[in-house]
């Protein structure tokens, strides 16, 4: 794809979000309303059939109600893409391109929400209130510390799945990419030195993440914007904490823990990576640069220092696009479909992997094409099978008798609705 | 159309909101997403464009994301239909129903919102810290008298029209239906005495505007589950109290009150109207009976006794439906259309007189044709019109060099576009 200049993207981003209407979203009404028989139906007298079967069991809300293919993406505002703390109602293009993504990529029915309350007590009590109308929690852009906290408290007040995605939709792909990167220079995970600069909700989920996937937490370095995170600093939250290195080890900046590094992680800010730090690491080096819009590094000028670089960005407009689009929309459908209670870990490895496994299958498989486009059409299948089976195994499934033998086939047939509705293909 | 039997409407109305898939609503993605080009503008990096124009101008959300043709419909679900409280998850087919409604009449995206909250201090914190998501907020099935402090409290916090329907949408088509009513009748509106049964939200705020097109507060005789509302009681709250007798009445009853009434109209429960009540009212009585779903009296019923009575219901299935789905869509079209601040009164007595206006110009206009099918096509260009304009008058229209002079035509055209895309007609 032809790359634009900043000011041509930036207008013509305007343009599509302004022409022919405001926005990228609307309603879809599923049901036939064109007779006054229709209406009696829907609403007033019958709709008080489906009220009551609700009230007498609020389970059958899956039954006669949008809740269960529907996600509500809600944020605060307070840590957008680069953009940092712009206020609730200025994330709305990227909550509404969320819902829109839901859509697009699983046939889940995204919903915005924009919440202007910043403190955790307040925002937890907003979100619990209302949560209850869909059938899963997409948290978005919501600042770190707090983000932690927040999830963690709705996931326990409300029993549909609760997903950050700043945290774990990008833990996930960061995984996945890693796993194709490594086997592709052959290195082994118990060998590899990872650097992570940020330690926001990316970069610490993600550690967590690569922790339990098997990385060593001994080999992780992970640098705020003050350095390396060490026990010696007196200005770590609990999560910064359980990351922290020794107090005796001697690197002590960004630039000094790239030296030698396998995999330099970049979830912090635009321009933070050097030609230099790129240079300084170890052979066959991975430098996933994830700052968005705008990458740590951009992907030519750190070729242009190491030609055995593999190199991945947050972008649409670059090859290996570790974006979170490739893994939300499949695991809220896993989720949805075996009415998953959460989202737990193995449900998250299990989409690594699957995400991982989909790439190699496809012919450009490589250096350059670590993660799969995402427009490729086995995801669906793939991420959404390994997700919901891995619900099962961890009793999180609410829906007993799940039928996992026909799902593959059920969810090939979803693809093919897509595909058609949606007009795939570049 | 035939009458079902309860039991068949009630069973069709469950299998209506389950097949093909469960509810009534889903996303419709209003933007092409089919390239990576695509990705690039709807979601990272060009998404960025529309939140920092909308970071540096709030009013720019108008321009970029959907919130402007949007409407939330909020409950909590403590007084949904002829249900009661039935809690908010229950109330979610009626709040979907309301959705789809703004859809189908007026091209509004509806958004519906359950919120697990009672209090008037919980309930407002909420909805005014999400509010700012959408162009309006349709307030719904929320229980007297926290509904009137409710939607006061949201209309000074949120700088969006806040419209709670069941108040508002019922008192605006009651009104509608009473003009053409008293007019077919030959009655003025200075001579009529008029009873109200049940002192909730929509019969208080039908009698407040009733009072405000020119009815006497004085020959306004409201009842409540207690009986006729007067100054002895001490049982009355602030509402309650505007609209109560001198001590010195001594009718007491409904049943007394109901005797030599021009009108009657039911705001309260099924049932509530016997025969022996319809009969004992004055020459050519109105009778509005609009619990939901079953009406305090059917019209068969009433019809029965009095061969010169004029009868309606909030029922899809009879003729004159005095039901909101005349009123609220067009008048948040009108609304959003000019971007109004708040709904006035002058807005919602114009809405009643275009209505009434509208059912004068249909064909079957008479006493079984007081007010217009809610299929009727002029409705959507007459009613929004009606309100826009008078918003203007009002000073509370945010567009400030809207255009009025070709609104019409646009409105023609919408409607053309609704009937398209909905196949109307039955």
């Amino acid at each position: 794809m032809q790359k634009t200049t900043n000011s041509t993207l930036y207008e013509a981003a305007l343009e599509f979000h302004k022409i022919p209407r405001p926005g990228k979203t609307g309603l879809e009404l599923t049901k036939r309303m064109v007779t006054k028989a229709d209406l009696s139906l829907a609403y007033s007298p019958g709709v008080a059939a489906p009220c009551t079967e609700i009230q007498n069991n609020p389970e059958a809300a899956y039954k006669y109600t949008a809740k269960g293919n529907s996600v509500a993406v809600i944020s605060n505002g307070t840590a957008v893409l680069g953009l940092g703390n712009i206020g609730a109602l200025a994330s709305k293009p990227v909550m509404e391109g969320k819902a829109c993504l839901l859509k697009r990529f699983s046939n889940i029915d995204g919903v915005d929400i924009e919440v202007d309350e910043n403190s955790i007590e307040g925002f937890v009590s907003i979100v619990r209130a209302i949560g209850n109308t869909w059938g899963g929690i997409n948290l978005e852009d919501i600042k770190a510390p707090e983000c932690f906290v927040i999830e963690e408290m709705l996931s326990n007040l409300l029993d549909i799945p609760v997903f950050h995605d700043d945290q774990h939709g990008t833990a996930v792909v960061i995984l996945a990419g890693l796993i194709n990167a490594l086997s592709l220079v052959r290195k082994r995970k118990e060998d590899v030195k990872i650097v992570i600069n940020g330690a926001g909700s990316a970069a610490i989920a993600s550690a967590y993440l690569l922790e339990s996937f098997g990385f060593s937490r001994e080999k992780i370095v992970m640098c705020d914007s003050k350095g390396v995170i060490h026990r010696g600093r007196d200005d770590l939250n609990e999560w910064k904490k359980h990351f922290a290195l020794p107090v005796s080890i001697t690197v002590r900046t960004l630039t000094d823990a790239a030296i030698g590094a396998d995999v330099l992680i970049g979830c912090s800010v635009a321009g933070a990576f050097s030609s230099a730090m790129i240079k300084n690491m170890a052979p066959d080096p991975i430098v996933f640069a994830l700052a968005n819009p705008e990458p740590e590094i951009r992907p030519e000028d750190a070729q242009a220092v190491r030609n055995d670089v593999i190199i991945g960005t947050g972008r649409s407009d670059y090859t290996n696009q570790i974006n979170n689009v490739l893994g939300f929309p499949y695991i809220f459908r896993g989720a949805l479909d075996v009415r998953a209670t959460k989202i737990t870990t193995r449900m998250k490895l299990n989409a690594a992997h699957a995400i991982a496994m989909v790439a190699t299958q496809s012919p450009e498989y490589g250096k350059n094409h670590i993660v799969p486009s995402p427009f490729n059409e086995e995801m669906l299948r793939a991420v959404s099978y390994a997700v919901a089976s891995a619900a099962i195994s961890d009793g999180v499934a609410k829906i007993a008798d799940f039928d996992l033998s026909t799902y593959n086939q059920r969810l090939n047939e979803l693809r093919d609705m897509l595909k058609r509705k949606f007009n795939d293909g570049e």
